[in-house]
């Protein structure tokens, strides 16, 4: 309290004079100083020296030189429980991405662009941190011809050991600070049922000329998909700690069985006959239970090698492996059901804009009032969804960030760091919720006071950039990767660009992140019905952050000559900030493709917040998606360029 | 004779009335029907009874169930010698792309999209050809268990044989039927000297962490580059056989050697010293002299996978062997040589446009007085073009194609198909020249009469893909497979499409096809002063074709706010056949784009055609660089859009 009061009083002199130096200066002191005297630690570090002492004594215990802490779980998890949180708890350091090598008399965390602030923010001097090279190069640099190098194989997945070529030799487990134990409950989702899609994946196993015996699912989804059931052993991820082994002729579902609960055997049993009968086996026996099978006749698994880690997939020789990587996942396709079930219940995404229009309405009136921190604006826009009906609460951590804490993508404000609303800066929300029928995701930057000439032009271009990817028609099957330029042109037109994707997959009371689908080059193809996000965005270090983010599905689109083709239909409906849209910037299809946006907002949600009695919240939405009706800018545009004609010399 | 003269007449038939149907059904009788009784052959097709006959011999002498002939050579080159045109002997079909199979009753060609209808006019009834599947699966379904499948490892690389995973049992050699010999010779080009090249690679080799002692240059053009040197083997491509063999401090060149003339020898061992000394060792000897290094003690070689043939790497265990696709290929980065080359004499651009523009001029007046066909357009094309300066011939074998021969997008004439220009048919002409200071390549598409307004859509909206890919500023290390959509997008707007690539490297005297740059998504990232081509195009089978393509060169683009950014800088100065173009379509930043790169035109071809005192063609060009000053269209365009804010319904 007294910490947070006292960062809150710095954030006051900071920002009544907008003072640069001050800002930058300021912004240094959160993060750590190693080469001060002496070492100036934030608040937010975390003390390690205890704990690496203990770690170094068990490395030497075991004869270990270098000992590697990888940031996921047993199943690659993108979100892992908190008894996983072996990086977190050995470096202080929390963000979703990031390995650490522990040798006697070094510690070190690599971690991606996105959390080098987070990382200086959290880890002590005992701790160094590469923001560039590769593991590999750094311990052959460190380790001697000989020396042990230690990791758990069900912390990698096969693609990391194979990359790392690495020589695994021991298995250290490193304490675990919290374990929770939770139960396993089940909605039987609209989607297909389990058995349907066991026999769809049968179907495929039947098809491979390499002819697998069984499918081993490692990935914590893969098993949630398959049996159309949810958990809440991760946070923002309703799935639960399991594996699945399947063959032609039986079903093995591998899980902490002391959670499961008669209506869930029932659910399993239901249709037991011979070849749909799952047999529940307890989570610990997978490892024992595959090397049985394994030592079957006939038998050749089928395995991912993205999702399955090092210690099952060392019990397959070559001549019983089939990898997988990535057929396995894409077959799934996760998201083909998403739209099946979301089509035919398109509440979701107008209950969620509710919540989102809620925040950004009492923003509008708390903000200029001095009460509202970047911390109270994300406990607000939780506490509005979880009111809605459905709420599964946060489908992430909410990201909520103010002026220059917004230029750090992945941003999470806490006691410590957490910045005063102002009129005075642009503020970002990025947030979504798990609903029982959909899961949402969405981005939106305000500013209440007067934006500057280049923060306007920033935001517009990245709406451009939305705007186009969203309006653009596309063959069937086309890939992301090779349209999602499109979310870029119009920054890079003026030398503007940003450090991450422009989109990932968006699951059904599932994963936020939903691979297969999206703008990545690992990502498929796009059919008709993928959901996914598009979130263009732009960053100015120590000033602002901007990003708009919606959800938008994949739907047929018409063409004059040409059939099988797709456009997005934006699912996400709350209007973007008219403040910092320069119109004239906008070309004519521009500018049509958002009237229709802002009428499909209107005709949505009108009914949807009157119904809930929100009135002032009805108004604010009218307000802020009157049609844009001036036309002169694009002319204007064109006079100009036809003068050009004219003037323009010959470039060469 | 006959049979040609005959096919001319009736090209006068079908063209004098423009009969759609008959058009077609003149189309089909160019090609084989094997279902008609007796099955229908045209005159290309040709008669392989005997030959199939003979290698069926040997497959039962050598007890061969299927053997496998590829089209390309021990060098896995796109351009083969006479002498290696195995494929084409043995099936008739000499499209540049295809594999045949051959058991003792059945011969099945496996070939693309391209080159189906090209098929079926050359190939008898010996022959099916597979449209869909892999060859994998269809051995697979051929062969029984313990048959033997026969290939000639010189003649896979080491990536197709991983691919079709067959065993490599023997080797059957198909009878040669024409052998070629021809010297080399060799153009010092003022690029980096062979031996700086050297150096750089062997640079390479040492920082490379698995520390190769040796790198293996199995494609012709990779030791070509290297040395600097250039020959005849290869038609279209200034290549000769050869492999290199390069460790830190030695240089084995396999080649010809009763082909090194002495200049060549002293060239070669000018700066003969420790270790820039090029050994000379007879072509053939390369698979024992690979053996005997293998001998040595800590040996490893860096081989690329791509364009080595099994045969060596064969030759290679995995403790020897570092597999180096593609970075071996990249690393030899020949465009930006070609660019330093081409930047410091920007002629052949220029004579090679005065060529092409020679053409067009002529067949404006020749066409309508019915004198000319795609042959003779194809031989004029070539003669323009060694009439100019270093000329060394046609860069790849001239596509002249009128009407419906258009559509294939790989046809090239010959006697029996030459069709007749007409002013009632679109013209396509993609050609390109070698010359002693670069190649080219460019496509032009031309109407002489009255296009349909469909033809004058369809062209716009490829010329409009060929402007937003030459008009677009992206950063430096941005892939072409990421901003080729921008060629297509147009198209696409109303359901159109194209089946080929959008655009591929181009080398500096060197092949016309040069990887790794390009917009496929094998290509290496744009720096700057890379050549590629930009040729986005539209088919429409049995009417028509059209591809825009020019060679452009990455250049540093200015940008607002960012450094480091490139362009697109139109190398090729041949204009576009403005009646093909609706100025309504362009917005304004693309008519723009066109107006300048016509004053650009103007300013370089202008003297280059007074001085070779060809006034007429002068006159041409400026008649057909007039700019385009309608400013009427986007102003038209954007009004309409206004109109439809106020029109469009909610989409949802």
């Amino acid at each position: 309290m007294t910490v947070s009061g006292w960062i809150v009083a710095l954030f006051l002199v900071t920002l009544t004079g907008v003072e640069q130096v001050l800002l930058s200066e300021w912004g240094s002191e959160t993060e750590r100083n190693c080469s001060a005297v002496p070492p100036f630690l934030p608040p937010t570090a975390v003390n390690t020296s205890l704990r690496l002492q203990e770690l170094r004594a068990d490395m030497t215990a075991h004869n270990i030189t270098a000992y590697i802490i990888p940031g996921t779980d047993a199943h690659m998890s993108e979100y892992i429980a908190a008894r996983d949180a072996r990086l977190a708890w050995m470096s202080g350091f929390t963000g979703s991405a990031g390995t650490a090598v522990v040798t006697q008399d070094r510690a070190v965390l690599w971690t991606d662009s996105r959390y080098w602030v987070q990382a200086a923010r959290q880890m002590d001097c005992n701790w160094e941190m590469e923001r560039d090279g590769y593991i590999t190069s750094w311990l052959i640099r460190e380790v001697k011809e000989g020396d042990q190098v230690g990791l758990d194989p069900f912390l990698f997945s096969v693609e990391a050991v194979k990359v790392k070529s690495i020589c695994v030799c021991v298995c250290v487990c490193v304490c675990v600070c919290v374990c929770v134990c939770v139960c396993v409950c089940v909605f039987v989702l609209k989607e297909r049922t389990w058995q349907m899609k066991v026999e769809q994946i049968r179907g495929q196993m039947l098809e491979n000329i390499y002819q697998p015996s069984a499918l081993l699912l490692s990935a914590l989804d893969e098993t949630a998909w398959l049996f159309n059931m949810r958990g809440n052993d991760i946070p923002f991820n309703p799935f639960f700690f399991s594996y699945t082994l399947l063959t032609l002729d039986q079903i093995w579902l591998f899980v902490h069985t002391e959670r499961v609960t008669p209506e869930l055997q029932e659910y399993l049993k239901a249709s037991c006959n011979a070849s749909l009968c799952v047999q529940l086996l307890d989570y610990n026996l997978v490892h024992a239970h595959l090397q049985m099978y394994l030592e079957g006749a006939d038998v050749r698994v089928w395995v991912g090698t993205k999702y399955t880690n090092q210690a099952l997939y060392e019990l397959l020789t070559p001549e019983v492996r089939l990898d997988g990587t990535p057929q396995t996942r894409p077959f799934l396709v996760f998201s083909r059901d998403s739209h099946n079930r979301l089509l035919c219940n398109s509440d979701p995404k107008i209950r969620d804009a509710v919540a989102v229009m809620q925040l950004l309405h009492r923003l509008e009136s708390s903000v200029p009032e001095g009460s509202e921190t970047e911390v109270t604006a994300a406990k607000f826009v939780d506490e509005y969804r979880s009111m809605q009906r459905y709420s599964r609460g946060p489908s992430f951590e909410t990201i909520s960030a103010s002026g220059p804490n917004a230029a750090l993508a992945h941003y999470s404000p806490s006691k410590e760091t957490a910045r005063k609303l102002s009129v005075d800066e642009m503020y970002l929300l990025d947030s979504g919720g798990q609903y029982l029928d959909g899961t949402t995701d969405i981005t939106r930057t305000v500013h209440w006071g007067t934006p500057t000439a280049f923060q306007k032009e920033a935001f517009t271009r990245v709406l451009m950039g939305n705007i186009e990817i969203s309006r653009t028609k596309f063959p069937t099957w086309s890939r992301g990767v090779n349209i999602e330029m499109l979310g870029r042109r119009a920054l890079w037109e003026v030398g503007l660009n940003y450090g991450h994707g422009t989109g990932h997959g968006v699951g059904n009371y599932f994963g936020v992140h939903e691979w297969p689908v999206g703008f990545q080059s690992d990502n498929i193809p796009f059919l008709e019905g993928m959901f996914t996000s598009i979130e263009p965005g732009y960053y100015k270090e120590n000033e602002f952050g901007i990003r708009i983010e919606d959800v938008a599905v994949t739907v047929p689109a018409q063409t004059t000559y040409g059939s099988s083709y797709l456009t997005f239909e934006t699912v996400s409906l709350v209007p973007y900030d008219r403040k910092l849209i320069n119109t004239s910037m906008l070309s004519p299809e521009q500018l049509q493709w958002l009237n229709t946006y802002y009428q499909t907002i209107r005709a949505k949600m009108g009914p949807a917040l009157m119904g809930q009695g929100l009135t002032e919240v009805h108004d604010w939405m009218i307000k802020n998606t009157e049609p844009f009706l001036t036309a002169g800018a694009p002319v204007l545009l064109t006079s100009v360029s036809m003068l050009l004609l004219f003037l323009t010399p010959a470039l060469l």
